[in-house]
C-alpha cells in the first residue's frame, strides 16, 4: 500500500455543483460560501466557469464573483474556461489557475461542446497563450475518464493520448473526470497507470462521482495507487443527466471525514466544513447526498438515557 | 494488496432492514423477496430474528417466514436469536444457523439487552447447547465493534475477547457490526487482525453501515486485510438510531456492483438484485439510499440522442 501522508482536496461546488442549479444563486451568497471555505482551510477552488452567460446564466457573475474572494490565504482559485473568449475573462478577473474541459470520448465531446477532442485540443492552443501572457497556471480536464455514457468503456490509450497534450502545452496539471459515475477501482488504477506513463510531469486530480455508490471506494484506489490530488462539492451537490434520482460528485465533507481518520493531512477544518454544507442545503432548498452533514463526527457522542437502540 | 477473488455476500435486509419498519410486512412479501434473493445467487441470508413478537412484532412471523424459504439451493439461512426461547423457536423452524449478538461496549449493551457483556456472552452457553443438539450452527455478532455512540472508541482488546469467547463455544463464524457506521479504513484493518490473532478459526464477516458515507470504502480495507465476507440490506434499507436522516446498512446492489467490477466472483445475479431492490422501495413506500437503482450499471449506455449534457 502506498502511504500517502497528505492530500489536497479542490472543492467543485461553487462551479460543478451550482452550475447545474436552475434557480438563481446570488452573487453574494457564492462569495460568502467561497471564502467560508477559504476559511475553512480548503486549498483549491474550482470557483466559476467562464463560459457564455447565455449558455449557463447561473454563472454569468463569473469575474464579481472572483473579485470578491478572499485572496490572503493562498487558496488556488482555479475557473473553467470554455474559449478564447472566456480566457480573456478569466485572464482579467485574475483567477490563478484556468482549467480547460475535453472529453476522452469522440461522442461525448461532440455532444458536449460540437467538436472532435482533437478541436478542441487544437482550440486550447489559443487559451494557453492567452494564460501564459497573463501568467497564469493551466490545468486540464479529461470528462469521461472512466466511461463514456454513450460509448462505455474508454480506452486507456486516449487519457494517455489526452494528458500527453496537455503536458505539452505546459500545463500543470490534469483531473481525470468521471463524469457520469464510470470509474471503478480498476479502471481507477489503469488510468493512473496510463497517464504517470505518458505525461510525468503533470499533477493528477481524481474527480468521482458518487452515481454508483462506489466515489469514496474509488478514492481508496486512488490513494493505494500514490493520487494525491481529489475533487469533491459541499454536500455532494451536483447530479447526473442520465440518472436524475442519483447522486452526483463525491461529497467533500465525507471525503474529509475518510481521510482525517486514515492519518491524512488535508488541512481542513471539518466542523466549519459540514456548517458550510448545511448552509448550501439551505441555499439549494432540497437535501443533498452527503452523511457528515447529517450524522456528525464519528466521535459526537451520544446520551445513552436519550434514544432507543436496536440490535443491528 | 491482498488479491482476493471471491466474496460471500450475506443478505441482511429482511432482518436488519425490516425489523425497524413500523408497518408490517406480509409473511407472503417477505417469503418472496427471499425467495427471489436466493434465485439471484445470494449465498446467505439473515432472513429474521426469533426475539419476542412484544418486543419486535414485525418479526413475529419468524417461523413462518422460515418455513417458507426455498431450501433447494443450499442458501444458508440464518436468523438472530436473542435468549434460549428464541433457539428453541429458532432450532424447530429448521434454520441453517443462529446469530447471537452482543455489543463490545458495555453502555450498548446494556442498554440494548439491560446486561453486561459478560452475562451476555454467559448466556450465550445455553443457547449454543440447544443450536449444538439441534446439529445448527452458531455465529456470532459483534455490535458497536467500530465504536460505540456513548463511549466512543472501543478497544481492540474487546473484540478479541469477545471472539474467542465465541471460538471457545466452537462458534463457525463472527460478524464484526458496525451498528451506527464508525467503522473506518484504520479501526477495519486493527479489528480484522486483533481478532484473527485472537480466534484464527472462525470466518470473519464484516457488516457496515454507510452512516458517514464511508461503508464502501470500508470494504476496500476489508478487501485489503484479506476479508472475503460481507453483510449488506437491499436498497441500503435499515437506519440508525441515532440520526434519523442518516442511512444505514451499506447496500448489497452497490457492494455487488464493486466486487464484480474489481473481478471478484459474487455469484449473485445484479440484474435480478437490483429489481429486488426497487421493489423493496415499493414495499416500504420511501425512497431507498442505494445508487444502482437509481443510476443502472455503468454499460446500460445512452442514447446521444435523447439527454441534454453539461460541462463536468
Amino acid at each position: 500500500m502506498t502511504q500517502i501522508r497528505k492530500v489536497e482536496v479542490t472543492e467543485v461546488g461553487p462551479r460543478d455543483g451550482f452550475q447545474n442549479e436552475k434557480n438563481p444563486i446570488s452573487t453574494e451568497v457564492k462569495v460568502a460560501l467561497i471564502n467560508r471555505l477559504i476559511d475553512a482551510g480548503i486549498p483549491r477552488i474550482e470557483a466559476t466557469s467562464f463560459v457564455s452567460p447565455k449558455a449557463v446564466p447561473q454563472m454569468a457573475d463569473a469575474a464579481e464573483v472572483i473579485k470578491g474572494i478572499d485572496r490572503s490565504k493562498g487558496t488556488i482559485i482555479s475557473a473553467l474556461v470554455p474559449n478564447a473568449r472566456g480566457a480573456i475573462r478569466a485572464a482579467e478577473s485574475g483567477v490563478d489557475e484556468m482549467v480547460l474541459f475535453v472529453s476522452a470520448s469522440e461522442s461525448h465531446n461532440k455532444k458536449n461542446v460540437n467538436r472532435t477532442t482533437e478541436e478542441s485540443l487544437q482550440g486550447f492552443e489559443e487559451v494557453a497563450r492567452i494564460a501564459q501572457d497573463a501568467k497564469i497556471q493551466l490545468h486540464g480536464a479529461i470528462a469521461t475518464a472512466f466511461g463514456c455514457p454513450f460509448e462505455g468503456d474508454v480506452p486507456v490509450e486516449r487519457l494517455a493520448m489526452i494528458s500527453k497534450r496537455f503536458q505539452e502545452m505546459g500545463f500543470v496539471g490534469m483531473t481525470f473526470g468521471d463524469t457520469t459515475g464510470m470509474a471503478t477501482p480498476k479502471n481507477v488504477r489503469a488510468g493512473v497507470r496510463a497517464v504517470r506513463a505518458a505525461a510525468p510531469k503533470l499533477a493528477m486530480n481524481l474527480h468521482f462521482h458518487n452515481t454508483r455508490g462506489v466515489g469514496l471506494a474509488c478514492v481508496m484506489a486512488g490513494l493505494d495507487e500514490g493520487v494525491d490530488k481529489y475533487e469533491s462539492s459541499f454536500g455532494g451537490i451536483g447530479g447526473c443527466p442520465f440518472a436524475p434520482k442519483a447522486t452526483g460528485n463525491i461529497c467533500t465533507e465525507d471525503l474529509v471525514y475518510l481521510l482525517q481518520e486514515m492519518d491524512i493531512e488535508t488541512g481542513v477544518d471539518l466542523a466549519k466544513l459540514t456548517a458550510i454544507a448545511c448552509d448550501v442545503e439551505t441555499v439549494i432548498g432540497r437535501p443533498l447526498p452527503g452523511q457528515i452533514m447529517k450524522a456528525g463526527h464519528r466521535l459526537e457522542l451520544h446520551d445513552m438515557n436519550a434514544v432507543r437502540t436496536a440490535e443491528g
